[in-house]
């Protein structure tokens, strides 16, 4: 029996699975095919919740005697954008120029067919690995993101499944494969500061209070000075106004009232809790500034709503993990790769509760466009870091 | 035959017409019947503008030997708003504890019935005034004002009319009757500026451009410092953001665009040409601060849509129209009235390119609201006010 050792043929059969979120289009089916012959036990679970759609997951273990290694991922796609502008279709897994072309290609699904094909590669040449390997999929992580990582986790995690390391292949090389490890993520927040004025004539500011200049003290707040300059293992905190709503169509009249919305990545200055209060605070002593309201002695009347649930901030030090991974970079490629912490959140600050987490897998140029594809070589390369590292990784926890 | 000498029936009959904007409601009507008793010649011209509703105005002229004045107002009304809060109904006319109700009561079908009686006195005690008294009465005040007053001064102007002054009859007083003239109006402008920027995500902003950044440092600019001090005749010139709008519902999102939209109510100190300038100005200086773009060595990008044309500011100096008002107000009630620029703009901006003109009416404190209304007491006495003024203003053009 031919077992899974080619990356490009095992990222083919999954290009070829439309499996846009919140679809499942037949990508989890493929992956049971390739990891049953494996000697992996797999299981489907379907999490639900009102107001969203139902969606498919995988989590699939081959038990051996040692450590228990995690690979985390998701099967399920962005959608194709203008698919006449795609020089080849995006689930036909074309190849052209020693690339493959399609979505996912690099935005997972090309991480994946790698490990699968590392993992099969051990059990062809030495019987397999020297511990625990687990895949725990989700089918929602370019979606809301509600049915898909953190429950799955949960239900392993209740099953009694035990984890010491994790990697999640999502594409962290921002130029050429071994760039980048991702060894942490900043936190996100996101919330709207809504300001109350009173609506009145544009002719008589005098009996109205236009809650666009409180705005602009509050913003202003928000926007200066910087947070922090950063850290040794991140980036500056940085907050975005996103939006700014008033939607007052009538040029002589004052509106009542006026919204700004605002996102904020974090670093390890702060948690989600000191950053929620150092932005209460900005505010409060904003909302006391008159530079906008002259002859206003009341404070700006203001309400801040938060909005969804924070990521936390993270950082991974697990020594064993990030080295061995890091050195089976430099093996395969002749340099070592950044540890890195910038970028959006991913599933990874979900793993972080329950074992030490790194991020790595292909090139993200091309993530979430038209005309996503892959390099061929990078395909084998990824494949042979990642064989390197789960010999290796096993090896050191034997040690 | 019975003159119109009686300010509140002249005004009952005008409240019973429902003359909300655009329609006439039989208001201008209800002036011919009153006005053609006393000699004068009554034209309707109707006014048309592709995408707005056409516009029934009154154009009444009595010619006598000697100078000419004009007195302006408008028959149409705002709307009821909600109709079951108003103590009477808004088109009854009711007269309850000395007062009339209706919609209209003071803004402004009250001055015209009070012009009226006083010129009926006039004709009833004297023989008329000493000169010529039209009345230019549009029905397109309260909306667009496309196929109002403007069109009618040009038509009637067209047809060789000239005068020597105008009086307004809008509610010029913001408590007791006496306490204001209007000689001035400032001009008004408004605009948008749009800011361009980069989308992108939020957790790459050096890849984005936030075109709410940019925005910041524009609308501080329009906002700080103020334009100037105010004049001997003039408030200080004021600016209101009315509106900013950006629209992005996505908080991982950096969007493209932001939006601000702004009024400015300007005095003496500027023209429309040169206030335009200096926003202009202010706005190019601003492009190039960085305070909210750190990093960005390109100035904002943003373009200026200038909306509706500009209104502008005027300041009528003529001795003999406003000593004469003023002095008639004093013998009425006792004292002199303030002579005022402030306020919204009005009908007046486009008089005064033909005449001196001023604005002198009833008490606008319920003006535009639920519960409209006017003392009887004023009417008598506003009646008394006008009738002194008409036949002074035409003593002095004699003298």
């Amino acid at each position: 029996m031919k077992l899974p050792t080619d990356p490009a043929a095992n990222l083919a059969a999954l290009i070829r699975c439309a499996s846009v979120t919140p679809a499942e289009g037949g990508a989890l089916g493929a992956l049971e095919d390739m990891l049953k012959p494996l000697g992996f036990s797999v299981e489907r679970p379907v999490f639900s919740e009102d107001g969203t759609p139902d969606i498919e997951n995988l989590y699939a273990r081959r038990s051996g005697n040692g450590p228990h290694l995690m690979f985390a991922g998701h099967t399920d796609v962005v959608p194709v954008g203008d698919e006449a502008a795609w020089t080849h279709p995006p689930f036909a897994a074309d190849i052209a120029n020693g690339e493959m072309y399609g979505r996912g290609a690099v935005d997972m699904k090309g991480g994946i067919a790698c490990f699968i094909a590392a993992v099969a590669r051990h059990v062809e040449e030495n019987g397999g690995p020297k511990g625990s390997v687990s895949l725990l999929i989700t089918g929602d992580e370019e979606g809301p993101a509600i049915n898909g990582t953190t429950k799955l986790l949960e239900w392993a995690a209740g099953k009694g499944e035990k984890w010491d390391a994790s990697i999640v292949g999502e594409p962290t090389n921002p130029d050429a494969l071994g760039d980048m490890i991702k060894i942490g993520r900043r936190g996100s927040l996101s919330g709207s500061v809504v300001v109350n004025g009173r609506q009145g004539h544009a002719a008589y500011p005098q009996l109205a209070d236009n809650p666009v200049r409180g705005l602009m003290s509050l913003v202003d707040a928000l926007l200066y000075p910087a947070f922090d300059e950063g850290t040794k293992d991140f980036q500056a905190t940085n907050l975005e106004v996103t939006s700014i709503d008033v939607g007052n169509p009538a040029t002589n009249v004052i509106p009542a009232k006026a919204t700004a919305t605002f996102n904020i990545r974090f670093n390890d200055t702060w948690t989600a809790e000191t950053i929620q209060a150092e932005i209460h605070n900005r505010l409060d002593q904003a909302a006391g500034r008159t530079k906008y309201r002259p002859g206003k002695k009341t404070p700006v009347d203001y309400d801040i709503v938060w909005r969804d649930r924070p990521s936390h901030v993270f950082l991974t030090r697990d020594d064993r993990l990030i080295e061995t991974l890091s050195q089976s970079v430099k093996t395969a490629i002749g340099r070592k790769p950044a540890l890195s912490t910038s970028g959006g959140t991913s599933d990874a600050r979900f793993i972080k509760d329950y074992c030490p987490v790194v991020e790595f897998g292909l090139v993200g140029k091309t993530m979430h466009m038209v005309d996503e594809r892959v390099a061929l070589a990078d395909l084998e390369t990824l494949t042979q870091i990642y064989q390197r590292f789960i010999e290796d990784w096993f090896e050191r926890g034997a040690a």
